[in-house]
C-alpha cells in the first residue's frame, strides 16, 4: 500500500479509555422496590447489608430483602479492624452480595470487603461522595490511609434515589456537591484525562451546578437532589477515569496534614485551581464555562459558590497561616507533570495563600 | 422514620443505564503496535485475525503479530454459510482472541463467531459504521437478516487508528459520517434513552459535524478522520444503549423492502425526522443544537448537510414513488411508542414524501 505520512502537528487525540462494566437503577422512591429487584436479577441466596444502625433509611430500603446478616460497625475512613471484621462475618455466612447503603464510609466498608473476598456490590449511596462509581478502595490502620485501585471493589450495581438525600442537611448537601463538582472540574486534565472523560465531566457540571443552585434554595427540592445525585455520579465516573489532577493532590495532603474537613477544603481549594489552569487549558475552561453557563469557567464558578454559600477560606476551616510552607514542600512532589500549567513553589504558595485567606480566585490567573 | 412523599411532578429522571466494559485504544498511526500490545495483554496465543485479503491495510497493521489463521472470506451482511465456515476454522485452530479489521461486515462476522464461541474480539475498524461499539449482531440467509443482542460479540477492545480513514473516498466517508450521526441524533429519543445517553450522544454530533466538514473539504484532513472516528464510536456507544428510535425504524424498513443504499437513506431520512421531532422534544433539540453550533437543531443539520453536500431525495438513490404508500404501511406498526411526537399514518406518509422528492425538512415542524 501507499505509505501514510502522519503529520503529528495535525493529530490530536492519542489516548486509551477504559469502560468498567456498571449498572445504574435510578429514580426518586424506588430505591427498595429496584433494590428488591436487583438482589433477584443477580440470583443472590445470602446478603449481607452494610449501613449504620441509626439508619432508619436502611431499613425502610431493604424491608422487602431477606437479610442473611445486617453488618452496622461503619466507621470513618474504613478502620481495618472493622474491616477485618466484615471480611469474617462474610465468610461466616457464605455471604454472596454485598448491599451497602449509605455515604462514602459505608462504600467503602464494602469495598473493602468485595477487595478480599470478591464478593460483587449492590451500593445504594445516600451522599453526593461518588465513591459508587470508581474502583478506589482505602482501609485505615494506626491513623494512616491506604488507597489502591483494583477492579473487584467496584460495585455492579448502583442504586440512586433522591429521596435518601431529602434528610441531608443543606450545608452537608453544598458541601458534598462541591466536592462532586471537583470530581468534574479535576477530570478535565487529569493523568488520564481524555476526550470522553471530558465529555462526561462537562455534562457533570452542569447537572451539580443546576442541583446544588435548587438544593441551596430549598434543601427538599428532589429534582435538585436528583441532578446533584445524576452529576456526583459521572463527576465520579470521569475522575475514577482520569485520575486524581493537580486538585485533588492538593486537598489530599491538606487534609491527611492537617486533618480539614474533606468536602470544604475541595470547596474552597477549586477556584483557585481552576483559576490557575484555565488558560492554559482552554478547551477544559470552554467546556466548564459552557457547563456552567457562563462565558468564563472561573466567573461561573465564583458566582455559582456565591450563590450556593459555599465557604472561601481555608483559615476558617482549620489550617494555621505557620503551616503554608510546609504544605508547599508536601504538595509540590505530588503536582502530576500533567498539570497544563507547570506549577513553581512560588505559584504554589500564593494559591495556597489566596485560599487560605478567602482572596479572590482570580488573582491566580496572572 | 418521617414518610417522604414523593412528588412525581417533581421528579424527572427514572432510567436504567447499563454500561458495558470496553477498552478503547484511539491514536492515529498506532494500530499496528496498539494491536501487538493488546494481544499481549490479552494472553492469546491463537490469533484469528477476519479481514477482507484485498487489505494490504490489514497486513501493515498485523505485521508485528504472529496469527493462527488469517479469515479473509468476508461479504457484506454475514451469510450464515461463511459465519459457519469461520465458526469451524476458529474450532480447528483452538482460537482465542478474533483480530477483525475492517467496515461493518467484517466487524459482523468476527462477532457472528463470538457468538457462538465467547472468543473475544479486538476489532480494529475502517469505516464510521460503529459495529465495534454494539452488542448488536446480524446473519444473512437466503436473504433474510437475523438480528439479536448479546454480551459476547461487544469486542473487548477497539483500536481506532484515523490513517485507516485516508483511503476511504471522500463521497463515501460523507455517507458513512451521516449514517453514524444519525445514531446520535436517534439516541436523543429512542425506547431506552437516558440522559446519560444524551450527553455522549451530544458529544458524538459535534465531533462528527466538525470531522466531516473538514473531511468533506479535504479528504486526506487527518484531525478531521479523528474527530468523526471518535464522534463515531459514541453515536454508537450511545445508539447501542438507548435502541433504534423512529429514525432507524423507517430507515431499517425501506433499506430492508426496497434494496437503498444504507448510509444514503440515513443522510436523507434524519432532518425530516429531526424536524418532526424537534419541538416535542425540547431539551434534546437544544442538545443537537448546540452540538451543531446553532441556534437551532434542524437549521443545524440542513447547514451541515449543505456544507458535506449530503445527499438530499429517497428518489435518486432508487426509491420508487409507487412505494411511498407500501412504506407508510410497513413502517407504521414499528415506530417506537417512546417516540416524543405521536406519529400519524398522514404525518408519516408527509414526511416521506418529503424525503422521497428532497423537499425541505422545515416542512415537518408544523
Amino acid at each position: 500500500m501507499n505509505a501514510v505520512t502522519v503529520t503529528s502537528e495535525k493529530s490530536t487525540m492519542v489516548f486509551e479509555h477504559e469502560t468498567p462494566a456498571q449498572r445504574v437503577l435510578f429514580g426518586a422512591g424506588r430505591a427498595a422496590q429496584n433494590l428488591t429487584a436487583e438482589v433477584g436479577r443477580l440470583g443472590a441466596t445470602a446478603v449481607m447489608v452494610i449501613a449504620a444502625t441509626e439508619s432508619e433509611l436502611a431499613q425502610k430500603i431493604c424491608a422487602g430483602l431477606d437479610i442473611a446478616v445486617l453488618f452496622d460497625a461503619v466507621a470513618p475512613h474504613v478502620p481495618v479492624d472493622i474491616a477485618e471484621r466484615a471480611r469474617e462475618v462474610a465468610a461466616e455466612h457464605r455471604i454472596d452480595l454485598l448491599v451497602s447503603i449509605g455515604g462514602g464510609s459505608t462504600t467503602g466498608l464494602a469495598k473493602a470487603v468485595a477487595l478480599t473476598t470478591g464478593i460483587p456490590i449492590v451500593a445504594v449511596p445516600t451522599t453526593y461522595a461518588g465513591s459508587e462509581a470508581t474502583n478506589v478502595w482505602g482501609v485505615t490502620e494506626a491513623a494512616r490511609k491506604t488507597t489502591g485501585v483494583d477492579a473487584r471493589v467496584l460495585p455492579t450495581t448502583v442504586i440512586y434515589d433522591a429521596t435518601c438525600m431529602l434528610t441531608l442537611p443543606g450545608d452537608l448537601a453544598v458541601a458534598s456537591g462541591l466536592n462532586a463538582l471537583a470530581h468534574g472540574v479535576d477530570a478535565m486534565w487529569a493523568p488520564r484525562a481524555d476526550p470522553i472523560n471530558r465529555a462526561l465531566a462537562a455534562e457533570s457540571i452542569g447537572a451539580l451546578a443546576r442541583g446544588m443552585r435548587a438544593i441551596s434554595a430549598d434543601s427538599t427540592d428532589l429534582a435538585g437532589h436528583e441532578q446533584s445525585l445524576y452529576g456526583a455520579y459521572l463527576s465520579a465516573v470521569s475522575f475514577a477515569s482520569a485520575g486524581s489532577g493537580m486538585h485533588h493532590k492538593i486537598c489530599h495532603v491538606l487534609g491527611g496534614a492537617y486533618n480539614l474537613p474533606h468536602a470544604q477544603t475541595h470547596a474552597i481549594v477549586l477556584p483557585h485551581v481552576l483559576s490557575f489552569n484555565a488558560a492554559s487549558a482552554p478547551e477544559s475552561a470552554r467546556r466548564i464555562a459552557a457547563a456552567l453557563d457562563s462565558d468564563d469557567a472561573v466567573c461561573g464558578l465564583e458566582s455559582l459558590r456565591r450563590d450556593v454559600h459555599a465557604p472561601t477560606a481555608l483559615r476558617e476551616i482549620g489550617l494555621d497561616e505557620a503551616n503554608l510552607a510546609e504544605a508547599v514542600e508536601l504538595i509540590m512532589p505530588v503536582i502530576p507533570p500533567s498539570n497544563p500549567r507547570p506549577v513553581t513553589a512560588q505559584a504554589l504558595s500564593t494559591l495556597l495563600r489566596n485560599a487560605w485567606s478567602g482572596a479572590d480566585a482570580e488573582y491566580m490567573r496572572m
